[in-house]
């Protein structure tokens, strides 16, 4: 991959349009009676439309046999070398939920969880707390929890989820996690990662303590397990690097945080799949590049529920049409990991893409499943490497030098 | 990749002789009516041949979705990450017409160009102006163009174009192009690039202002363009890191130029292909590496003809049975990049290869095609790995480690 730097003189501005759909998860596994995955199984008749008239493949987004989170997953489809611009999940939450975070702010992802008598972990979830109760904790804590010299604020997410964020005067992000990511155990002291984070360790480890203290009768929410301390990046973003002017369409907070960070403009997506597609077309003449988050896929796939799965793909296969209806010069169809609902969970298994474009060099490939792109003329190809070839086919790059 | 270092460890000397075969342009894209790409259109049994008895594959030579220029295309054939080893314009066009470059010298390319009454760009090459005209422009500069401890020489190119060499104390290549790349602009000032530029900045723009004047009564070509400022790169060599002797058979100076950087002596190569197939034969005894270049096929992409393409394929696949005749050990036969007819310009689609060697591990491959390449044994591979694998295959590398 050529760099930023590179990047930078070959990118230019046209009136082309790129749009990128991740159905998330979207790569799956055979099932055992029918030996189809959950793609191959579901209905796609734009899909494969799409597949035979463009060029397809798979991809990987961080290297093979890793299993992508969805905030490197979703850098590398962004153009970035996941591995080289890593993301904390205390700032993608953060940023996912319109969280101002400064330059110089700490940020963590928390949950409410379940701590028996002898203080060890039995939910780390604390039974899926409704969102109203999170609400109500946070607010507890806002009022309460005090430490000299930081400011501490609490800002309730779905469910159990919180992000908590620490601002003052040099704070550093180099702090282990306080969840031990089993139940069983009791949660971790904050430790300081290198020499630098020594106060800040000392300032998160009082707030655990006056939290505990504060929630003791709040079973099952009698303790916080904090986890991704991090700060707000500097990433070189889409519109500095590719000249684009790009817009994200999510109805997820984590996506939107992700799209932020690259420089996107976040717009209102509404709740459900047809409302995202009505944002595409309301916005469609203002932005040069749209990325459109599809969550349904990974979804279902965590459930483990292959049919609903394969369900799921023939939604988002029913909306294409109204896509192509827009006219976009480049459009490109993936996941930014695979949710087989084999495993129940994301997994390492390569993705199916499809770049759609008038000048694709298009392959022999008919299906938009994961043998059939096997086959594509994409080959096996790193998620980030996308990016260049949408800005190629979309004709926005020069030539590489003389 | 390995390591240049490593690569000089491994390479050793042998009799086998390897010949590289670049098609410039040579990917393409399908016809609207046909669906077949200039590649599959041609009638090519000879490098189907090749392709039946060979391993194929599709290459890029910078990344995937980057186009590449003439010059990092053949670096990366000659086995060199061509971001690592970046060519300015200058040096590619000064090396190419036999122009000597000092270490400390910088040369330029230079368009004569016509500027109108308001000083801005009418024309970038002043009407493709007869070579002959260039010249007599050149001796113009040459005898009248003055500047205090520094020497300036001015040589003639085909049509509008020239080289200016820059010979003096403590010159930088760290100057910005004059050349603004688009009509209706004002020639720019060559700018610094950093503050080690500031005095050959000022030399330039000092020849500037003299040709200005000079030029003033010759329009079309009233005003002169200078971009790829740059100095004579020290890169490693073909004898130094493959202890290879390596020789250049191409008609074009650019191509010649880049051979010359890399180490290849420089063979006399007419102008015609059959011309090219007489020095191969003559020189066969005299070297154990050949990279004959041919340029119809990108030329042919470049005006838009894809019949002429098709044709110029039928031309070089016409003479591929007198190249075998001499008996290489391995052929390679490849193209620096693509140029399909349908874009008229260089691109970044991938370029078919073929390998051609007793041990290479023929795969299913009977057709040299794009779509068929694609399901060669060499995949889709980055264009500096085929060098080692040329040389693989002349047996010409030791095993690594132990």
């Amino acid at each position: 991959m050529i760099s930023f730097d590179e990047m930078r003189k070959l990118a230019h501005v046209t009136p082309s349009k790129i749009v990128l759909l991740v159905m998330d998860g979207l790569g799956g596994l055979p099932d055992d009676q029918s030996g189809k995955t959950e793609l191959e199984t579901a209905r796609r008749p734009n899909l494969d439309q799409l597949a035979t008239e463009g060029i397809c493949g798979l991809a990987y987004t961080v290297s093979p046999g890793i299993t992508p989170g969805s905030a490197p997953g979703h850098m590398a489809l962004f153009g970035y070398d996941p591995v080289a611009y890593g993301l904390g999940r205390g700032i993608v939450e953060a940023l996912g939920l319109d969280i101002e975070v400064n330059p110089g702010d700490v940020v963590a992802r928390g949950n409410f969880c379940t701590v028996d008598d002898n203080g060890r972990i039995s939910d780390r979830r604390a039974g899926r707390l409704p969102t109203e109760t999170t609400r109500d904790l946070c607010a507890l804590l806002n009022d309460n929890v005090r430490v000299a010299g930081t400011e501490i604020s609490f800002f309730p997410g779905k469910e159990h989820r919180f992000v908590v964020r620490f601002r003052g005067e040099g704070l550093s992000e180099k702090v282990g996690d306080t969840d031990p990511q089993h139940e069983g155990m009791e949660p971790l002291e904050a430790r300081p990662l290198d020499e630098t984070a020594d106060a800040t360790a000392a300032v998160i480890n009082d707030v655990i303590t006056q939290t505990r203290q504060l929630l003791a009768g709040k079973h099952p929410a009698n303790m916080v397990l904090l986890r991704g301390f991090s700060q707000h990046p500097d990433f070189p973003s889409l519109p500095d690097v590719f000249h684009l002017t790009p817009a994200c369409i999510a109805t997820y907070p984590m996506y939107r945080g992700v799209a932020r960070v690259v420089g996107m403009d976040i717009l209102p997506a509404g709740e459900s799949l047809q409302d995202q597609i009505e944002t595409l077309t309301e916005y469609w003449d203002s932005y040069d590049y749209f990325f459109l988050h599809y969550k349904k896929t990974d979804a279902r796939g965590e459930d483990g529920d292959f049919a609903a799965k394969a369900q799921a793909v023939e939604e988002f296969d029913a909306v294409l049409p109204s896509i192509l209806t827009l006219k976009p010069d480049v459009l490109l169809v993936t996941g930014d990991h695979s949710t087989p609902a084999a495993l129940a969970m994301h997994s390492w298994h390569t993705v199916p893409v499809v770049l759609w474009a008038k000048y694709c060099r298009k392959d022999e490939v008919t299906e938009f499943t994961e043998p059939a792109c096997l086959r594509g003329g994409l080959g096996q190809i790193h998620a980030a490497e996308l990016m260049s070839l949408a800005m190629a086919n979309a004709l926005k790059l020069n030539k590489y030098g003389a």
